[in-house]
C-alpha cells in the first residue's frame, strides 16, 4: 500500500497523452492504485514528447505518469479483455480519455462495464458533449484551444491568433476530471453508487474562457461586447527595462499609488483617471502606456529592489531555463535528481502543496511499458501458467526490468 | 439543502477576486452550502472586471459567485470576528486565498481556527510557498504568469514575451485548490481528521509548465535544453485559410497521412521526414511549413468539409463572439438566460459535466454583497436584537433584496 489520503483506491486508467494521465497522476501522488493498461503499441504519450534516454520514455512521460503500475493487455485478445474485465471488478474507477464509440466497439461502454461492477466510477474524457452535433468529432489540445476561444485572446491582444504554445486545455480538462472523480468518490462513500462521468474539453475550455470574457455581453439585453479590456490590452504583459523585462500588477489603491510614487509620477494618485480601481480599469490603456514607458528607465534589478520596498507586487520575468535556476525554487527543493532504473537521472519535481494530513510517502518512478504485467495478473489471481500463455499470444507484455526470479 | 453530491458540506469562503472563487464555486455547484465572508467593502472581483447593471455585480463575479450565499462580517470588530468563529465551529472547511502572515494577524492562524473546530479542513492559496525566501511578496495572476514561464512560451513561438490573456494561474491554482479539499474531504472521512493545506501558486504554475517543457533538460545530464519543439513551433497556430483561420492537428499517422491527401501531397506518405510520428516531431519546422503553405488555398468552410470527411482532427477557429454563436453549444445548451433578481436578464453557462448520479438541482444567482448575512446569523442562532445591533455596528451589513418581513 502506498499511504496517503487516497491509499487503497484502485484506479484503472486507460488514458494516454496527457489530457487523462494528469488527472490520474493527482490521483496517483495522493495514494491511490493507478494501474495504467496500455496496448501493445504503448501510450502515445511515450513517443510524442519528444526522445530520451531510452526508446518510449520521452520527458514528458516520465512527468505524467510516475507513482502508476503499467500492464500491458491487447484488448482485441479475448484474454486481454478478460483480464481487463477482472481488474475493473476489484476497482473503483475506470478512467478514458477516446472517443465515446470507440469504447463501446471495445465492449467497454458504462452498461457492460457496469455489468461487471455495479459500483465502478466510469469518467470519460472526450471532445464534445454526446447531444451536439460536434459529438464524433477527434479532439486534441490545440483545436480545442482554437475553437473556445484561446486563440482569439492573442489574437485581440497581440494582432494574430495563437494557441498558448502549452496544452493548457489538456491540463485544464485534466484538473477537471480528477475533481469529478474524487468528487464522485464523496457521493459513492455516502450513497453506495457509482456513476458514470462525461467530460468534453471543449464545453469545459469555452466555459473557463467565457466566465472570464463574455464580459457585457453576460447581460441580455447585452451591456456592451465581449473581452475584458484590462486583460486584452497590448501592454498588459512583462515589460521591457533597461536589461530585460519585469513583470508587475499593481491593482489596489496601495500598489497604484505606491508604484506612481516609485517612478516618480506622485502627481497621478490625484489624478482623476488613475485615483481608484474603477477609474483605472476605465482608463487602463493610458495606465497601461504610463508603466510601459516609466519601466524602461532602470534595470530588472533596480525595478525588483524597489518595487519590493514598498510592496508592489512584481517578479522577475523568467525563461524556461532561468526558472529552473530560480533561488526560491532551490529554496522549496522542488527540483530532486532522482534515479530512474532504467533512464538514469531524472529531474522529478515535488508535489507543490502541502498537506498537514501527509502525503503519500513512497515514490515510484515513472513505468517501463507493462513493467508490472505479472505482478499485477499475479495480484488478479492469474496462475503463472496462464499469465506465459498471455505472454505468448502477446495479451499482454512482460516487461519487467529484472526477470531474474 | 441544495442536493447533490456534496449536499450538507459546509464551506466558510473568505476568498475573492479568482483563485479562490473559482475554487469554492465548484464545490458550491455541486452541493456544498458556500459562506462566502465579506468585508464591508465586499470582494474587490465584484468592481474589478467591469461595470454591471448594478454597481458591485460585474460579469466576472456573477460567473464566479453563484450558488452562494453572501454573509459581511467586519473582522476588525469583535462581533463580526466572534460570528465568523461561530459559523467555522459548524464548518468542514475554511478557505482562504490572501498571504499568511495577514490570516494571523487576523487572528486566523491553523492553530488558532483549530482550536475552534479541531476537524475544519483550512485551505489557503498564495503566491509562493512558505519555505522559500518569495514567501511574504504578494501575487497576481499575471506576475505569476511571467515568473512560471508561461509568458516565455509566447516569446519563444512568437518573439515577445507576453501572459495569456487570461488568469489561467489563477484558474488552474483554482482548480487544483478544490481538488485538494476534496481529497482532505475524503481523508477526513476515513480519518476522522482535518488537516491544513497549503497551495503555492508559482510552485504550482511551474510544475504545469515545466512538465511540459522541461524536455530534455528532466535528464541529468541533460540530453538537450528545454521547450517542446512541436508546441513552441512558430507555425503551431490557427492555419490562415482563403477567408480566415482553421484550427488543425494531424498527430497520427492515419490522421498525417489522411492530412497530405487532402492537400494534394500523397508523395508525403512515404517521405522519410513525414512518415512516423517521430520522423513528424524531428521535422515538424518543415511539416508546419507545408501545412501553412497548403492551407491558404480554400476557404474555412471547404477544409472543414474536407477534413471532417477523411477524420482529420480540425475545428473552426472561434472568436469570443463567434463561439458564443457556436450551433454546437447551442445544442447541448451551455448557455442560458436566468433573470437575476437584481440583475435583469443574466446568461448563466450550465455545468459543463455530465453526473449520471444526480447535479446539484436548485440554482442561485450570484449575491449582492451581504445578501444573506440575517439568514446565515439565525441559522447560526444569534437573535433578532444582536443581528440588529451587529448592524448597527457595521459589524455585518443587512443586503437583503426584501427586507418586508
Amino acid at each position: 500500500m502506498a499511504g496517503g489520503p487516497l491509499e487503497g483506491i484502485r484506479i484503472i486508467d486507460l488514458t494516454s497523452v496527457v489530457v487523462g494521465p494528469l488527472a490520474t497522476q493527482v490521483l496517483a501522488d495522493h495514494g491511490a492504485d493507478v494501474i495504467k493498461v496500455e496496448s501493445p503499441a504503448g501510450d502515445l504519450g511515450r513517443a510524442i514528447g519528444g526522445g530520451g534516454r531510452t526508446s518510449g520514455m520521452s520527458p514528458k512521460f516520465l512527468h505524467l505518469n510516475r507513482n502508476k503500475r503499467s500492464i500491458v493487455l491487447d484488448l482485441k485478445q479475448a484474454a486481454g479483455y478478460a483480464a481487463l474485465m477482472r481488474l475493473v471488478k476489484n476497482a473503483d474507477v475506470l478512467v478514458w480519455n477516446n472517443r465515446p464509440p470507440s469504447m463501446a466497439r471495445m465492449k467497454l461502454s458504462y452498461e457492460e462495464v457496469r455489468a461487471a461492477n455495479p459500483k465502478i466510477i466510469y469518467c470519460g474524457m472526450f471532445g464534445f458533449g454526446q447531444d451536439g452535433r460536434y459529438r464524433d468529432k477527434p479532439a486534441y489540445d490545440s483545436i480545442i484551444q482554437g475553437a473556445a476561444g484561446v486563440a482569439a485572446l492573442y489574437h485581440r491582444a497581440a494582432g494574430e491568433p495563437r494557441y498558448l504554445p502549452m496544452v493548457m486545455a489538456d491540463r485544464m480538462v485534466g484538473l477537471i476530471a480528477a475533481q469529478m472523480i474524487l468528487i464522485a468518490l464523496i457521493h459513492r462513500a455516502r450513497t453506495g453508487k457509482g456513476q458514470a462521468i462525461e467530460i468534453p474539453m471543449f464545453e469545459n475550455m469555452a466555459v473557463q474562457v467565457l466566465s472570464e470574457h463574455m464580459y457585457l455581453r453576460t447581460f441580455e439585453p447585452p451591456l456592451g461586447g465581449t473581452g475584458d479590456p484590462r486583460l486584452l490590452d497590448p501592454d498588459g504583459r512583462p515589460l521591457p527595462t533597461r536589461d530585460g523585462y519585469v513583470c508587475v500588477a499593481a491593482n489596489t489603491n496601495d500598489q497604484a499609488f505606491a508604484f506612481f510614487d516609485a517612478i516618480g509620477r506622485s502627481e497621478l494618485k490625484t489624478d482623476r483617471r488613475f485615483n481608484s480601481v474603477n477609474a483605472r480599469f476605465k482608463n487602463v490603456r493610458e495606465y497601461y502606456r504610463i508603466r510601459t514607458e516609466a519601466l524602461k528607465q532602470k534595470t530588472t534589478a533596480e525595478w525588483l529592489r524597489i518595487f519590493d520596498r514598498c510592496d508592489v507586487p512584481a517578479m522577475p520575468y523568467h525563461t524556461l531555463d532561468s526558472l529552473m535556476e530560480d533561488p526560491h525554487l532551490k529554496d522549496v527543493g522542488l527540483f530532486r535528481v532522482v534515479e530512474h532504473p532504467t533512464e538514469g537521472g531524472v529531474i522529478n519535481m515535488a508535489l507543490p502543496n502541502r498537506l498537514t494530513g501527509g502525503a503519500r510517502p513512497d515514490f515510484r518512478p515513472a513505468p517501463k511499458i507493462g513493467q508490472h504485467s505479472v505482478e499485477i495478473l499475479r495480484e488478479a489471481g492469474y496462475e503463472e501458467a496462464a499469465i506465459a500463455a498471455m505472454v505468448a499470444s502477446g495479451a499482454t507484455l512482460d516487461g519487467r526490468i529484472e526477470k531474474q526470479r
